[in-house]
């Protein structure tokens, strides 16, 4: 038996979301349907964490066990030539047994694109967000600044979350424009249900004036979902890195990765 | 009685091309039918050109005749309100009746956007072109710098072109890379059916080392479309940009905008 580490690209627009469920189709089922044919036996997998569904990902990390001998390239080749066109797997590595995709990640990565213009775009329409109206970058970034650090982000927090903790320690949020386009990077050492889209969705609602920058900290000291801002689209929300101890001897650079839409930022 | 331009982006990768046809959706119905919608009476569009199947448009210039008074706004936010996800009209203006979307234009430019890298992209897979051996642009660009000028294109051209001259001018076939993208950007008074593509294809096989870069030159001193590369595939070319004569009084920059992945090369 060996363990074996993927890093999967995913395009979430036609997708249930990552994980497997009882409806309608899930990247975790498609994987699993390829590895399984490359395998010659079921496989399971084991990733950092779930994403929504319409939520993307340029680096997604799972592990598997498999008694079947393969090449690292089969991993990748093989199951690309299974998978539908929306995912692919980027890279495959053998890793110890006692690795863990969720488990053994320390940090999480997630960058949300958001295209601001009056009119809707049409070109990769299901791979941004959308906002019509001018949005100032100022207020957002001086708001962002105030949410960076150990909080309790019960406000940010979806009513299904089902993490025991509403305390996550936000180690980036950063704000840009290029053009018509913004992009907001986060990293933490996790993330709860929804909270970078309700992250945004609250800067959203500063930038346009609707309400001021202390805003953002006031959600956090109140600490109700109830007082904060719609959850913001799915469509511009990339997993773009996972973080592990280089211990694990998986590539540094192959786990983190920009979406190819959008800003060239960084 | 009065004419109307539009810019009109698209997503084609769910269309069979710009122009109406007997079989299967395509861009100009979805706009027709929007317009129609607005003016409250049939509405026929003509654009600046067609493109194929899979091929598309970060701006399309196209102009209609109405008896409808609307304001400029109707006809952007009215029809973006009719129109599919994956088509947005991104300006309307008022034209003289001497204007004609495709008989006015000067000049047309293109992208052709390249994922090059072993592993094919699952984001955007129908928004770009993938070629999976390494590319050297060296040679790629001094091919190029042969094709551009006035010449006959007949080796890139489609046997099922329309056009009454082979003769085309390009004025301009730029190639860079930046990371595991590559840009062909063309500009030409006008293009032959598949010309992009297929000068597109050329290059491959000159980049990944199959032919020389003197290549280019032969085929189009050899006129003969079976002496060349295959044609390469629609989803990475984009309409980029349609020249008409200031005294139109259109909005320069609406008539260029280059699309929203890929590298962000100028």
């Amino acid at each position: 038996m060996s363990r074996i580490a993927l890093g999967v690209e995913y395009d979430g627009s036609a997708f249930r979301g990552w994980q497997s469920q009882p409806v309608g189709p899930t990247v975790q089922d498609a994987l699993e349907a390829a590895l399984s044919g490359i395998a010659a036996h079921p496989v399971r997998v084991q990733a950092s964490g779930r994403t929504d569904t319409g939520v993307h990902a340029t680096v997604q990390v799972v592990h598997f066990d498999t008694d079947a001998v393969r090449p690292d390239s089969a991993w990748v080749r093989g199951c690309n030539a299974l998978l539908p066109p929306s995912v692919a797997v980027r890279w495959a590595q053998p890793v110890s047994d006692e690795f863990n995709a969720r488990f053994s990640a320390h940090s999480r990565s997630y960058r949300y694109l958001l295209f601001n213009s009056p009119v809707r775009p049409a070109l990769g329409a299901t791979l941004s967000g959308w906002f019509h109206r001018p949005l100032d970058i100022a207020p957002m970034a001086e708001a962002a600044r105030a949410l960076c650090g150990e909080h309790d982000f019960s406000a940010f927090r979806s009513s299904e979350c089902q993490a025991k903790s509403p305390v996550r320690t936000l180690h980036r949020l950063d704000v840009r424009r290029q053009g018509d386009w913004i992009a907001f990077d986060l990293g933490a050492n996790a993330f709860l249900h929804h909270m970078v889209r309700n992250i945004v969705g609250a800067l959203v609602e500063i930038g346009c004036g609707r309400r001021p920058a202390g805003w953002a900290a006031e959600l956090l000291a109140q600490r109700d979902r109830r007082l904060a801002a719609p959850t913001f689209s799915p469509c511009g929300l990339y997993l773009v890195g996972v973080g592990y101890d280089v211990r694990w001897g998986l590539p540094q650079q192959a786990l983190h990765r920009l979406p190819p839409i959008g800003p060239s930022l960084d």
